[in-house]
C-alpha cells in the first residue's frame, strides 16, 4: 500500500539509536495518552533509557498550524499527517478521535469537537432524543508519515459503546457521555481506557 | 479592508468589454441561482448582449478540486475562494450556503451537507426533537477574489426561518425543511426564493 516504513523497528542493531518522532498535537491530554500507549503496549522504550537493549524513541510534541479538511475520518487523517510531515520535515505521528452515532450513519464523526463545544454533553444526548438506538463508535485513527511526500499509513481502532447522560470527571472531551460495558470513559482510569478504548489499535486501515 | 476590487463596474467606458468571472461550483442548480441573482438584481448583463450599454459579464462555471477546510462559515469561504483563484489564475466567485440551528449554537453550519446526506430531511427534524426552538438561519456567503494572492471579499446574507417536516419538491438540498414566512424554500419558485432568501445579500461580511 505504501513505500514508507516506520523508522522504529525491533531490529536490535538499531537499538542504541533513539529515533525522534514528532507527535502532532496542541493537546497535553492527547500526548499523555499516546505516551501511555506507546511505552506500555509496545516493545519500544522512551529515549534516554539505556538500561535495556530495546529500541528507543523520543516522542516530541509539535503543533502544526493550518485547518483540518472536511471529509471522511480517513481523509482528514491523511491530509493532516501529510501536511505535518511537510512542515516538520521528518517523521510524524498524528492521532484523531472521532465519535460516530449509528443513528446518524457515522456523523458527527470528525466534526464531534465542534458539536461538543457548541452543545455540550447534554446536547450530544439531545441529538439522539428521537432515536431508540444510542449506539456510538469511538474511532481512534493514528496516521504515520515517514517524511515529506511519503504516503501516510493509517491505524484505526473502533470501540462500540453508547451515548448516556454524563457521568464522571468532565475534563476530557466527550468521555463522560460515552459508555462502554457499564462505565463511561470518564469513569475509567487512563490504563483501563487504553486497555478498553479505541486506542487499542486493532488493524491497519485501508 | 482589501486592495482588490471587483472587475465588473458600472463605468460606462468599460461597458463594451465583457469580463469573465469564474464561478466555482460543480452544482448546476447553484449556477442557475447565481445567474438568476446576478442578471436580475444588478445592472450587469450577460456577456454577448450588445443591445444595451451596460457592463457585460461572462459567467463561467469551474470546478476546483480539493477539500474545503473545517472552521467557521467565513473561514471555509475565504480558504475556498483563495485556493480557487490560485488554481484558475484569475477572478473567481464562490458561493456556499450553510444552515445554522439556533438550538445548536450555529451548527451544523458549514457541515449541513454531510448531515443532509447522512440523515435526510427527517433526520434534520429529528436533530431538533429535544428542543422547542426550531429556529434556523440560512446563511449564504459569496466570496470574491480578484486573483492569486489577493484577499477575498465576503458578502453574506442571513434569513431566519425554522425547520419543519419536508414540504415541496425535494430536488434541492434542505429547501423542503426550511420554512420562511409560511412557505418552505422548496415551495417557492426561483424568483421568490431569490427575493426572500439569503442570497439577497444585505451586507459585506467582516
Amino acid at each position: 500500500m505504501s513505500s514508507s516504513t516506520p523508522t522504529t523497528t525491533t531490529d536490535s542493531s538499531k537499538a542504541a539509536r533513539p529515533t525522534t518522532l514528532n507527535f502532532i498535537t496542541g493537546n497535553a491530554n492527547k500526548l499523555a495518552e499516546v505516551r501511555a500507549i506507546l511505552f506500555t503496549e509496545t516493545n519500544v522504550v522512551e529515549g534516554g533509557d539505556n538500561s535495556s537493549n530495546k529500541p528507543q524513541l523520543v516522542l516530541q510534541s509539535r503543533d502544526v498550524p493550518g485547518h483540518e479538511i472536511q471529509g471522511s475520518i480517513e481523509e482528514v487523517a491523511r491530509d493532516k499527517c501529510s501536511r505535518a510531515a511537510a512542515v516538520v520535515g521528518g517523521p510524524v505521528l498524528t492521532e484523531d478521535t472521532a465519535l460516530e452515532f449509528a443513528a446518524y450513519n457515522g456523523l458527527p464523526g470528525p466534526y464531534i469537537k465542534y458539536f461538543l463545544q457548541a452543545v455540550g454533553h447534554e446536547g450530544l444526548n439531545n441529538m439522539l432524543a428521537a432515536y431508540e438506538d444510542k449506539t456510538a463508535f469511538a474511532v481512534c485513527t493514528f496516521a504515520y508519515c515517514g517524511g515529506p511526500g511519503q504516503d501516510p499509513i493509517l491505524f484505526q481502532g473502533r470501540t462500540q459503546g453508547r451515548i448516556v447522560p454524563a457521568r464522571g470527571p468532565s475534563n476530557f472531551g466527550w468521555d463522560p457521555v460515552f459508555e462502554y460495558e457499564g462505565k463511561t470513559y470518564a469513569e475509567m482510569d487512563k490504563a483501563e481506557k487504553v486497555r478498553l478504548g479505541p486506542q487499542k489499535i486493532i488493524r491497519p486501515s485501508a
